[in-house]
Parts: structure tokens; C-alpha cells; sequence
């Protein structure tokens, strides 16, 4: 067996045997296969595509490739949420402490903010005192303490993907459903989740922007999920518009806040309850997802979401009294606020306007080694369908300067969208559920 | 200017700007672009293939990433010929001398054997004292003395083709006509020919066995050579069938001699005084092709060809006496006959399978690195058409030793399909000629 045999068989759109796929992923791991004949392969896969069995074969290799972690047998099962990324997604901050608060353990490994989307881990980083850095231990302890933990992925699962993701990001072979499939499975599942409930966006805002991309993608995460023996369930969620009304670190916090006193909005709690109730029926806490989302809103209104939050900033190191005492004051020291220049409906706020707008004042990052900072961002004033006369205020922009508020405001202004009708707007985010089969 | 974008651009589809082809050119020649993004932008255009104009760019900026070649402007007009490889493909020894002697100046630079096909250096080496290492001096001194010289590729021209060539060839990105195109071109137009004649072999033992991609290629080199100014023949011959009856170094070199005193075969020939006719025509010695096949045949009936090889092979260092001493002696020390095992006609010899029975012959090599020998091969009795009894000689395998005479000689029987019924076989060997507009 040789990788240039390898390379020219999917270049001409043939199937990769299970051994050929062995082969290259761990000849890549051992460096006796180089980068650039990884990257011609992975090019080809790009073109050529892969079906199921080899998308499998693959995650399951590249899961081998490192150490898997073990959670302890019990408290299970751990059910895990993954995010393909959007703008104003705070969902992580919301769903972990409702359902953990319903019995689910949830451990969490999520990422940073990268282009124009944003990362739970600087949301959390925004919150003093907050560690996302855990040991195992630690995580494992926090995690059977109050349902959940929160932490960056560990350094040494998965070095295939590791390997494999840095050369796809400078190969312009990011953008395949295989690779993206089996790059996120094979990282999840060596994290030690018995299931996984995917929130797949679509639109402007979205990773995978076309609707058709974001439904292959979602099947292929369930599909594959499935083959491994393992549960996955995929929502397919709109990123057309940013998600709630803030957008930026420690805004979406306390706008996390908020959804756990009961007074998030409706965009952004109808996403929440819909995966929770996934997560929930994949734990066998819900029969049904409307039961699964009943639980879900019962778990705010009674309070125990908050304090399970409030136990997990704790765990982690926060403090959260003085997290309270910043709500509704915490603000970097530029206010500006954005007003509207003529009258109408708000028939749209381009997400991925809002995601690029914000990276310049550091609410996320253009580059991984760039820095964000917790306390700018935008706090809109209105949502898709909301009536407003000129010189209302849409949006209040917090900066550190003058300079990057004004220019992030007119970056702002020129994304919301005013029609001079009543839009007709969406009746639900949900676009689709997929469940495991 | 970033070689990422420019990957993704080719990647969807796109045409690269000049100013693109420049930037990875030159980028990949001086070491800031490295080896696994260059891979993968091949394969990106090994899909997504180049419009003309991109090709001519690449051409030219390949050209331009080292020396050129200044030949003496006198006496030019310089043609060369250059074949896209074959079995039992000794055209150049025929073809040089013949045009030579009608006052073509023919700057031959060739190369070496790989895979099935054969390598015109390798059988010029198996001439007792014949050096093709020649210097650049007393390159252009041979070729001023006897109108002709042979030689290999110079190191120093075309950097960016040697390394992309290398990376190519284990990235299974070698079959992509805008790559061959510029690749070929480009040594050829930097070694200082005027004029180019190209011999596009077409059928299963050619490097380009489907005739649309024959054609394709044909059609590009051509009309790229035209968007750079330079003038470019194609003709497209057939490879389905060993030209000639001799596949091996010296008994290549024996034939060409035959050929050359009026005794070749009607296959070889036929694609020698086409080539032939291109040359006249494209150095302005003939004024049609037809004028040109004439004179080439005449060349050969006055020996004035046969003159200018003898002369040929004393200035390069052999010596003529002792290489016609050798004629219809120098063989390998085991020689075995292949007998037919039924009546019938000949309707096939696989070119393919005759070209990869030699390799362990010693005919050819397959890596670079691998040692030929000079006395090996085979001597076939037989051509297309021809009626054998059962019992007759098919063809002489002479080897090295006994066993590698057996292996090769099951497979030159297999490779020799006997039909019950006379067959209707190709006319001429000649598919298409591409004249320069």
C-alpha cells in the first residue's frame, strides 16, 4: 500500500478501503507520510466527496489516532452539545445548567471565538475568576457536582484532527462535509460524550450558509454518529439574524442571565428548549421532545437552571455576587448608539455584518492568536419585524474607542435592514429536527 | 496577495489572474510558499483545468523562473522534436539525421526511460563512447558541425518545473493537460528552441491513451505555443502497437540504423517522415507537407541521413566502426524465442504490456534511480496484419539470465492477441496533424 496509490484512487473517485484510510491517517500522525501529499488527498476528497462507510472508517481512525478520555460510569450518561457557530449564540451558557438541573450530565468542551463567530470559552473567560482551563480531574469533579463543566478541548485527544485541521485552514479544504464530519465526531466522542445533539445553523451567519450544505452536513453527523454506535440528533437552526439582542463577551453573559430568570427572548429560548428537549430524550429524561421542551421551561420558571448556573460559576472559580453586581453595568468605556435614519420595519440584521463588525473591537478574532476583550460588543434594541421611527435607537455599540465605535456603528447601521412594509417574518428558527434513526 | 485565496479561487472554479500564476510561481521557486500548499493548488487545478490564457502565463512565468538558453542566432531556425513517450519509439535517431541533412538545425535535448516507455538518452548510451553529457560549448558546436546534437535537459533552466514536476509526480497531479502543457513548453521554449514538433502518441501504450485527451493536449500545446509567439506542429500517432520491431537500447539503435539505409519499417517510417515533414515545413525548407514527407524519403534513399547520423556519433564521441561491428551481434547473453501457440493474424501486441515486460529486463526503469542495460529487449518477427502458423516465431526476448528471459517471454505471448479471422487493421498511424494557424 502506498499514499500516492491512495491519492490517485480518490482523485479518480473511487472508494478508500478501510486499510487504505488506516494507512493515511495514522502515516500522518507518525510523519511517515509528509504534508503535501495530505494536502493533495485531501483536495481530492474535497472534489471526489466520501460516502458513509468511508466518512466512519475515517472518524473512527482519527479518534484512535490519541487518547480517549473515560468519564466515570456513573453519573451517565454525558450528553453533549456542539454549535457549527453563529453570532450572539449564547445557547451553551443556557442549555447546560437546564438540563443539568433536570438530571442530564453534560461535559461541555467548547472552542473560541474565530472570524466572525463567537466562542463560549470567552464568554465564560469574561466572568472573574472563571477558569475554563480544568484538569480532568477537576472537570470530572465540577461535572458530578452540579451536572456540568465547562472547558476548552484537551490538548492531546485526537492528533489526526489536530494535524488535519491546521493543514486544511491554510489549504482551502475546510469546506468538505466528510472532513468536517468526522473532524467533529472524532473530537466529541474522544471527549467521553455517549451523545450528541448538534445545533447545525444555516444562513448568512452560518458556517455552512446554503440550507442544502447544512442538512447534508447534519444527516452526516447523525449518519455517522449512528455507525459508531454512538446517539446523535441534529437541529438544523436559522443564523440569518443574530441570535437574542447581545453580541459580545460578557453582554451575552448577562443576556444568559436573564434567559435563566425567565426573560430571554423568544429567539433564542424557542433554540434553547429544542435542543434541550434533544438532549433530554437522548438522556432518557423525556419520552417525547414536547415533553423534553416542557421539561426545559419548567426548569427556568423554577429557578433551578439559575442556581445550577450559579453553583457551576462558583465551581469554576467565579464569583457570583460580584457577577450580579455587574449586570446591566459591566460596559467598556465607549457608548454609542446606533439610531435609525428613516422609518420602517426591521425586515433583517445580517449576521455575518454583525459577526465581522464585532471583531475589530474584540469581540472575537480575526487570527487564534489574537486577543478579545469581555466588555464591548452590541446590545440591539430591536428584532426582526419591530416597527421603529427614524431616529430610534436600534443598537447601543461598547467600544474602547471612540474611533472603532464609530466605525463598527456604521458597519451596524448598514446591516439592519428597514422595509418600508410589514415583512413577513419567520415563524420558528427550527428549520428541521433529525433524530437518531 | 495570499496563496490561500488563490487556492480557493482555483478550488470554485475560478480563472487565476496573472498576477496570481506569477505569485505562486515565483513564490514556490524561492521557498515562501511551501511544498503542501503548492499540492494542493495543483489538485485544485488538476479538477477545475485552465483556460488558455492562464496556461500561456503559467508557461511564461515558468520559463522565467530560471536561465534561458541563447543559442548562436546563427544557424538557426531551431526545431526540435519532443514525444510524449512510447514503446519502441527510436524516431529521434531517424529523425534528426534526416531532417539534419536537409539543413534543419535540430537542438535535440531528450530524456531518459520511466515506467513502460522508453528513453532516447538510454539508447543513445548504449553506443560505445557516445556521451550525451554535453557540455553547453560543445553542444552548440556539434550542432553547428553536423546540424544536429543530442543531449539531456539542462539543470539550471525551468527551476519551477523541476520541483513542480517532482511534487506532481507523488501527488497523482501529473495527468492534467494545462500542467503537462506548461511543463513541456516550457523546458522545451527555455532551451532555446525556435520552433517545436510534436509527436502526441495516442492508444494504450501511450502516457495519454484516450484519443480525446490526446487530442486536448495536441490542441493546447499548440495554441499555447502560438500565445507565446512560438511556433508548434502536432502530430498524433498511434501507440497501440510497438513502433517498429525492436524494443530495446542497442536493438533500437541497430533499427534506426535499418532505417536509415532504407530497410525500415513501414510503421516507423511513416511517423518519421511525418515528423519529418513538420520540421521542413516549420524551418521553411519545405513548403508543404507533402514537399517535406518527398524530401525526407529522399534523404534516406541518397544516405545523405545515414552520413549525418555516422558523423553524429563520431562528434559525440562514439566511434562509427565499431558501432556498425556491433550490428546484428550485440545482444544480452540469453536469448529465448516466444513461439506462437496457435494459428491465426496478428490483431494486437499490446504496447503497454511489452513496455512493462522490459523493465525488469533492464529496457527501461521503473524509478529513476534504476540502472538499464544496454543489450537487452525484444526483436519481434511479427507486426499487425501478419499471418503465423503454430510453432512460428513471434519475437526473440534477450535477457541478463535465464529466469528473467522466461518471465518477460510468457508475458510478450500473452500480449500478442492471434485473431482466427484475417483483421482489419489500421491504414496509418498518422490520427491528426495541428498545423500552427
Amino acid at each position: 500500500m502506498n499514499i500516492l496509490d491512495i491519492i490517485r484512487k480518490k482523485r479518480n473517485g473511487e472508494q478508500l478501503s478501510p486499510q487504505e484510510i488506516a494507512f493515511f491517517v495514522q502515516g500522518y500522525v507518525d510523519g511517515s507520510i509528509p504534508d503535501y501529499q495530505i494536502s493533495a488527498l485531501l483536495m481530492a476528497i474535497f472534489f471526489r466527496g466520501m460516502i458513509p462507510a468511508e466518512i466512519s472508517v475515517l472518524t473512527r481512525q482519527m479518534i484512535d489516532s490519541g487518547r480517549v478520555i473515560s468519564l466515570p460510569e456513573n453519573p451517565g450518561p454525558y450528553v453533549d452539545k456542539h454549535s457549527t457557530g453563529g453570532v450572539g449564540d449564547k445557547v451553551s451558557l443556557i442549555l447546560a445548567p437546564i438540563v443539568a438541573a433536570l438530571g442530564v450530565h453534560v461535559p461541555m468542551m467548547s472552542g473560541r471565538a474565530l472570524g466572525h463567530t463567537g466562542g463560549t470559552l470567552d464568554k465564560l473567560d469574561s466572568i472573574p475568576g472563571y477558569t475554563t482551563a480544568l484538569s480532568e480531574a477537576d472537570f470530572v469533579r465540577v461535572l458530578g457536582s452540579c451536572g456540568f463543566a465547562m472547558t476548552g478541548q484537551s490538548k492531546d485527544i485526537v492528533p489526526a484532527d489536530r494535524l488535519m485541521y491546521a493543514l486544511r485552514d491554510v489549504t482551502a479544504t475546510v469546506e468538505s462535509i466528510p472532513l468536517i464530519t468526522a473532524s467533529i465526531l472524532s473530537k466529541k466522542f474522544a471527549e467521553g460524550a455517549d451523545a450528541l445533539v448538534f445545533d447545525v445553523k444555516t444562513g448568512r451567519g452560518a458556517f455552512m450558509a446554503t440550507l442544502e450544505d447544512a442538512e447534508q452536513l447534519a444527516a452526516s453527523l447523525v449518519r455517522t454518529a449512528a455507525e459508531l454506535g454512538k446517539t446523535a440528533y441534529a437541529v438544523l437552526t436559522d443564523m440569518s439574524v443574530p441570535l437574542g439582542y447581545a453580541v459580545g463577551n460578557f453582554l451575552e453573559v448577562e443576556e444568559s442571565v436573564q434567559c435563566l430568570q425567565g426573560n430571554g427572548p423568544d429567539d433564542l429560548m424557542e433554540v434553547t428548549h429544542s435542543l434541550a428537549a434533544c438532549m433530554l430524550h437522548a438522556a432518557g429524561k423525556a419520552d417525547s421532545l414536547v415533553q423534553g421542551r416542557e421539561l426545559s421551561r419548567q426548569a427556568v420558571a423554577d429557578g433551578s437552571a439559575l442556581d445550577c448556573f450559579y453553583r457551576n460559576v462558583e465551581l469554576q472559580g467565579g464569583d457570583p455576587n460580584q457577577l450580579q453586581k455587574m449586570l446591566g453595568s459591566f460596559r467598556a468605556p465607549v457608548s454609542l448608539p446606533v439610531t435609525a435614519r428613516s422609518s420602517g420595519w426591521v425586515a433583517g440584521i445580517d449576521a455575518l455584518e454583525i459577526g465581522l463588525a464585532g471583531i475589530p473591537l474584540g469581540v472575537g478574532r480575526s487570527k487564534t492568536t489574537d486577543q478579545v476583550r469581555p466588555d464591548v460588543g452590541f446590545m440591539f434594541d430591536v428584532t426582526l419585524g419591530d416597527r421603529v421611527d427614524s431616529g430610534d435607537r436600534l443598537c447601543t455599540v461598547y467600544a474602547a474607542d471612540q474611533a472603532s465605535a464609530e466605525s463598527a456603528a456604521a458597519r451596524v447601521l448598514g446591516a439592519v435592514e428597514l422595509a418600508p412594509e410589514q415583512p413577513a417574518i419567520r415563524e420558528s428558527l427550527i428549520v428541521k429536527e433529525m433524530l437518531p434513526k
